[in-house]
């Protein structure tokens, strides 16, 4: 067995890393930390857990590195930096969900975070840990920076196109919207029940910091400078993220869109082209990323939909999918999973 | 009192018609009729009724005209052409709910809805009854096609560009997303509660009848071919549109966009220009419609968030503001509310 | 009109309170107060007012009372009594929204409140206020103590059985479901959306503070000792109490059930007795209290099922109603409303 | 592998058993039958199951039942029967989700579910599936009656108390609450989404056919005739069962019931005792009951609370744990479940 840890367990992205390794063969989770909840089980902060699970939380510097194998950065950006700069000895391999390691440097990293970035070597290891893309690379890396929730609907949902060179000198525009668990799990105003249920809004307008990630990414596909339009949306339901996407202005029209998208994904597990548009429960609780494109003759654009479970494909699933690759064992080891539904 | 009846009452616009008319001070209903349900009182339909009105469902056949000055509509498409031809000679006025004779004619009509028109005179009287464009009209007309849900939200959006100019050669995107009474009251497998709950999903790509209501109107008022790209959702909550607009490459870049639209809807007191983004939940149970709207220098794009209540402004408020006009009374009567908040 | 301030604004049942006194011909607000959030606009923190009231907040000892008739202190319990003791001098009428001046006594109040009572001469001057008990006496008081959002419901349900004696040696039990504005406003971990979303629990059991209230009222009505079983719940859903109510064991038999609910709310026009089970949509937004009961002849129980908003009759409505009495207005003014459906 | 047949797999007990079945080791779906949908792949019906499973649905009549080991009947009451009767023949087990067979017989049957029976053998041979009590005759039965959803939460409510005789004289309430889902997949008025969601509301008051499924098998623990009073009501949730349990005037107090119930069950895997209260989200997706219970000193009622997910533990959970125990499989293979949580 690899002996895994999970540091931040006690968040939405490390509590559903505990529910998908209880059905991994290979990893073993042998530490869970918390900075501020150490001393506490597991199943005291999320009742759940309760009867399943029989594990202390630990702070990090208790963890004992040499018996572990791997290790998982359960934690918001910002403060993954400081945990990168002390586990930098770490022989094993490591996992991080934040997005402090995800772009080209620090410079970027302050503008679009607006806050010093600590740890610069890190980006010097880091492989961005989207497999569609990097597969090969996340295999020999030691630290995969795992990437955003909505990156990941949106980079799937133009892979094929920057690939084939039909973004450029297109408008492209993600309408994104995302369940309430992309928010976190700590209470404040703007997640109340009240404020959420039965409502709908937009939200980080023209700044959200997974804009420069999208871009980043799809630059390096495309080998061409692209902005994107990225505008994230707030919906009433638990999980999953919907991007809908539009390519406006193309100047090469493809033959057979759908065609080009089962071809490029053919090889890739979790990447399911069809051709009825997904909705977000036929994702949830999996890997899975659901894509449905087509082309309006009328207006001449692309559009393009995708389904993801944010916390699954777009957090934990992903990870589990690198940390995968990165021990060598099949990439769908343990992520074989049906949506629940309803 | 003006003598009011609402054909088609057990609908869900027809009983929020209802609902809103109990606070109007002119309009007196006098009758409700429902093919399907004539016979039995509407609180037998409609439990929430029960103890609160006692009026009993006829046939629309068995209505007075004589004894009546304004008559409702609540009908789907298809069925109100029938109704507005028997319906002819009535000295009173109408407002209709359907999309029937919101188009320029019956050949486009048929393209979009794929059905014969049987009414063509029907356009001749019909005025469309978007007060923010055809207020003047809508005064001396007798015959007011009522807006749909999406078009209210969208071309609101758009109008002070149409108005200006900025919508040439620009690329027009409309992301909308609506609450489940959109879909109507008849139970069917996409409105089952778990089809809906914990889902979200794109729909009628390309396609929606909507989307030519918006060109027609917005072509008219920019006096320029138009064509958006409107892609519709389904939101699992009860009530309400929030349209994300995109204008992409608009040639000419305003001064100050928010001052621009302030200016423009001055007048209107059910637009509520504003500066921060618009929630579902800030104009549940109103017949206002909120808009934020901004431009991204990275992008260069025009962004514009629109919401409205689909049941109010998107239908049965919508209606009463008309019927205001039509009968000279001032156009917020009885439609002075605030929202259900929480 | 009468001049009206409210004290503790910006919570769920102050916000309400604006909202329904919008539509209230004689009460007119004239200040609102908060003393976290003074010197905001009331849209400041409730967006969903934005352009609608303009009142800014202020802290309590701004209010200039001489220049108000009416104050409803909003707030919640053990901050009431401070609030009470500094406008004791008011001449004018308070309705007081808290759980401070409910009970019979400070002994009472410390042993369920777990907190000692600091004005013990509140008890003397507050009338409990719930119409369909204390009427005549609240239209004398000048300080009402608003009843609780449960206890609304528990004791309208049984309110006819212990007027008539048949609650005497019964066990009697309610179980309680109630939306989340029930649990307030700020954010806690407990009211996180996901916590409530797709979730349903019990609480409280044995020792709710509302069990006292229930048993007071009821065996102030029966004149005989009585101790109900009250066990709460937490519904995924914003506003609404459902109480389903048994008795057990009644030693005596009604003969009809309906007709004496029905003689015993005759006079009481927010009390409708019906038929059919009552859900909570059909109270949503309104001060009805709906009830259905009846008798199973194969257990001997007697069930009573109760619905009622718990923003309106649970608080902010019923509080106008008793200021309608206070003021000797009808009792229905403002509070003539039709259920928000769907 | 064992070979296993779905009959009836398209409602939502049916498809449950696919998604359960597809990480269970030894039961192998070899064939999944639908009258009304025969000919068309599972993944049309459920959209959610695209690119996982290629099953094609047939008319049971095609079904080879020679090469079947076991056979799930996922089917309503009434129609169950008819297939039993067809398949009396068969050599291999089955596992009978509908309510023909639950009861002591034909009499009882045609009393609460108002239907004549037609296949009175059937009850000869069926055991009454819940482990909890007929583990062992489970393990010889060719022929089990999965129990209903409402009493398998609430007989486990119970059974301890049961069993100690603490049951007899007493006042026994079942309030039972259930997600929308135990209401079936056909659209009806009463399942359409504005119908369920943000409201609440009891039916089937003392008449619910679950009523004297949980009566006897309490009676044949107990030794004794009872009659529970058992309430359903539909939460605005797809998933889960909570039933609020009370027992009042138990002549004989327990002195530590929470042991009493640990020692009970804690030979039984899928029932866990806790001292907190449970809540739905806890057993999402398990086989899991939670169970917690406790004594009101003030009433001397005993409460007690249980929670289960009512298409798993309710349903296709338990009807694999039967399965299980039918062919000598450790009880807990394929459902050994973390909750999906959030």
């Amino acid at each position: 067995m690899i002996r895994t840890a999970i540091i931040g367990a006690t968040g939405f992205t490390g509590s559903e890393l505990i529910r998908l390794l209880h059905n991994h063969p290979s990893f073993d989770i042998t530490a869970i930390s918390s900075e501020s909840k150490a001393g506490k089980f597991i199943h005291e902060v999320h009742p759940a857990f309760t009867g399943m699970i029989d594990l202390k939380l630990c702070k990090a510097e208790e963890l004992k590195v040499e018996e572990l194998d791997l290790i998982f950065f359960a934690l918001p950006h910002g403060i993954s930096m400081d945990f990168a700069a002390r586990f930098s000895a770490f022989k094993g391999k490591i996992v991080d969900f934040s997005g402090d390691f995800r772009l080209d440097g620090p410079q970027t990293y302050e503008a679009w975070y607006g806050k010093e970035h600590t740890y610069e070597e890190g980006f010097h290891k880091a492989v961005y840990g989207l497999p569609e893309i990097h597969r090969e690379a996340i295999r020999k890396a030691s630290f995969v920076a795992n990437p955003g929730c909505y990156p990941t609907a949106s980079i799937l949902s133009l892979l094929p196109l920057a690939k084939e060179g039909l973004l450029n000198e297109a408008s492209i525009l993600i309408d994104a919207k995302s369940g309430t668990t992309g928010a976190g799990i700590k209470p404040k105003a703007g997640t109340h029940y009240t404020a959420i249920n039965e409502n709908f809004k937009a939200y980080g307008l023209k700044t959200h910091r997974h804009t420069i990630e999208i871009d980043e990414q799809l630059q390096a596909v495309a080998n061409k400078g692209l902005k994107v339009q990225f505008t994230p949306h707030l919906l009433p339901l638990d999980r999953g993220i919907l991007a809908t996407t539009y390519v406006c202005g193309a100047k090469q029209k493809p033959a057979d869109l759908g065609q080009l998208y089962r071809d490029f994904y053919a090889e890739h597990p979790f990447v399911h082209v069809q051709d009825t548009l997904p909705d977000l429960k036929s994702v949830r609780g999996t890997n899975l990323c659901r894509i449905c494109v087509d082309f309006d003759h009328r207006t001449q654009n692309i559009l393009v939909v995708s389904a993801i479970d944010n916390l699954v494909k777009g957090a934990a699933g992903q990870a589990i999918h690198n940390a995968n690759l990165m021990f060598d064992l099949p990439e769908e080891t343990g992520l074989s999973i049906y949506p629940i539904y309803p």
